[in-house]
């Protein structure tokens, strides 16, 4: 089914963003986290925004009745920030629930329902041992074909990576450079849960051998460092430790208004001008393994609205889970040839900071955390930040007036796709 | 705070609704219980409509990711009835997951964005021991400061009871009129959980007690039945058995769509000409805990924007999970003055079907049963079913041109409130 040609029918901006810090925080609940977002969020705004302002909050969160047995959550975090009693909608779609709850979010004010919208997401997963947390999440796989039989996430993108490898004909080692380059944006990244690059990692375990006295790795490069079974073990051949995102803890959100009113927000508002979202099947019930179907559909529909195509796009925040993921992301959103093209854009800089068509310049969920339903909200306050020049030394140097955030629940069951520009 | 007054961008009606049997369906998941209701819904369009036409799924559940390890719920539902690639929505409220759900729905064809638009929910609980179940549904409460101190929800709800019983000097009496009530209505009702009076259940006891040989039990009355704690024992004082809603396995949706192709569907479009959605606190940051704020605040949207007051609805479906519950609602909706007037009027039979404001006509979440993420949604099948004068035996015979739902998260910490209007 290709979606006819969607129109929203009120324009909607981006006028602020904040995250809390992303890591492993086992002193702070879904609640602290997301107050920590949204006060952050708040001194983002440039001419300020009353809390009484705001009339409705958009939540993902995937699964506090989980990890923390709370549900009601979208009026508990109203009721944490002080929102109380306005309209709380929580949304789950697993790891893209805050890519969903943007959607949702732009959908209530070009409603004509609300001038000004708050959307997150919250997730707080390191509540229980990783045995359990592996099963916490192949929960949102689909549980009575997949997760029941033994399906994991990282056996389930590992099908995925394998028949990408067999099809095209391409390494393993193509898959990790994609994980080199989203540590190299991530280390720039004071957010992140990790703060180092790879070769800043390997370094680090060769210095801490000497201290101790044990024998010192030989590894040379990082490709050295992560051929290592040691270092590097594997998850689920051919998925690697490092070709999968941490377990995360944290929150992020963006507060959405009318496009009427954005300037008495900001000067220079971030305008949504094309939003995709579709559902898509498990994976036995797909034609092939090396194309998400939920992401070109999801993105033709952005790209329709915006009137765009993918060659406009100036970065990109696309939902690299397992490093297989943003391969599949990126041939999927027409950035790059799905194969061999593809797979190598990270190998051969393509993709990098100063590349041709820069991804997850915020280090990706590979580097830069992974709480899964607040990884959609995550994507669009890197794209704030990078398109109003805040980012800091991982700021992408050209001027980027059109990027997109691509985030996908399980295996591309769920996936949301939002486009954004910059005006003059 | 007061919500300014809220206009939709664009008119909205029902043009289908259908529902799963309610009950205990342990051989029944999630997915097959809402593809019953699906398939209830399609056959009640009275123009027909082609799956085709629907272009999204705005699906309310409160926690499959407890009751069956099934994450990712909204996507698993669109497959389940075929409609994959549409967005697909799930929305956690708790047991107004589906009130909200319709909400959405309603702002979803507001937006412009979409024309038709299925909405739903679903909700499989029979699928664990009762004292696990207390506490799966007590994570709906505030988990911190209420479900960790061990309250649950028949005893939240009997904080509650006591309270109003103390200030305007009622009696639990009052409360168990509205369950006699309810399951007059729900015996009525061919897809209720129970279908049987209260004075046919306490008959039937009686009737086995003779055949097996057991002492004879002397009642004469449904009330001598609900005073005896071996017929109705108290599960959190004063809440007895007959006071609480069943566990519940169902599902139900309804089919709206744009109003200016509503009759592409049915001569006769239930309007939607309201709806509000508010958050509340926990109870011990309320003022009161004989009114729920939430309700007020979500009413008072529904009707500013629907243009019609209390006195005008003709019927209601509100949210008695807890006999207390209807008594709190009907208050709070305006119908009767709060105390004593809203208390006693089920016992004076101004609630029942041939009464001056027949509520729950369906049996309620008491008789009906209550599959949390579910009941919302049930509630507008109802008064679908009523507006158009299709509710068999059960059916109300004044005109039923203008009716509400109300649907209840928690003890009050999401409320959905809509109003509905039968033109000519």
């Amino acid at each position: 089914m290709i979606p006819r040609k969607r129109k929203l029918g009120r324009g909607v901006a981006m006028v602020g963003a904040g995250m809390s810090r992303f890591g492993v925080h086992q002193n702070l609940n879904t609640r602290d986290l997301f107050v920590e977002a949204y006060q952050d969020m708040l001194k983002s705004v440039e001419r300020g925004v009353s809390p009484k302002d705001i009339e409705a909050l958009y939540l993902g969160n995937a699964a506090a009745e989980v990890w923390e047995a709370q549900g009601s959550n979208a009026a508990m975090i109203a009721a944490a920030t002080g929102l109380t009693p306005v309209p709380a909608v929580a949304i789950e779609a697993a790891c893209a629930s805050s890519g969903v709850a943007l959607r949702e979010g732009i959908i209530g004010i070009a409603s004509g329902l609300y001038d000004v919208v708050l959307v997150g997401g919250t997730e707080r997963m390191n509540t229980m041992p990783t045995d359990w947390n592996t099963l916490a999440l192949a929960s949102f796989s689909d549980t009575l074909y997949e997760g029941a039989a033994g399906f994991s996430f990282p056996a389930l993108y590992a099908s995925i990576a394998t028949a990408y490898m067999h099809k095209y004909s391409v390494h393993h080692d193509d898959f990790l450079k994609g994980a080199i380059k989203n540590h190299l944006n991530g280390a720039l990244n004071p957010k992140a849960h990790f703060k180092q690059t790879i070769k800043e990692l390997m370094e680090a375990r060769i210095v801490r051998a000497k201290q101790k006295g044990e024998p010192v790795p030989t590894w040379q490069t990082e490709m050295d460092f992560l051929h290592d079974p040691k270092a590097n073990p594997v998850v689920a051949w051919p998925n690697t430790l490092y070709d999968c995102c941490p377990v995360s803890d944290g929150a992020a959100c963006v507060l959405l208004v009318a496009e009427d009113i954005a300037k008495n927000y900001t000067s220079t508002p971030i305008y949504v001008i094309g939003t995709g979202h579709a559902t898509g099947h498990d994976l036995a019930d797909r034609d092939s393994l090396t194309s998400v179907p939920a992401t070109k559909i999801a993105a033709k529909e952005a790209y329709d609205m915006a009137g765009v195509t993918p060659q406009d796009i100036k970065i990109a925040e696309v939902h690299d889970c397992f490093t297989i993921a943003e391969v599949l992301a990126i041939g999927d959103l027409g950035f790059f040839k799905e194969g061999k093209e593809a797979a190598s854009a990270a190998g051969e800089g393509k993709t990098a900071r100063d590349g041709i068509k820069p991804i997850n310049t915020s280090g990706g969920l590979k580097c830069k955390g992974h709480p899964v339903g607040a990884s959609g909200a995550a994507q669009a306050v890197e794209v704030f930040e990078q398109m109003r020049g805040h980012a800091g030394a991982r700021q992408v140097k050209k001027d980027v007036n059109l990027a997109l955030t691509h985030n996908v629940g399980a295996h591309g069951t769920n996936v949301a796709v939002h486009i954004f520009e910059r005006r003059g």
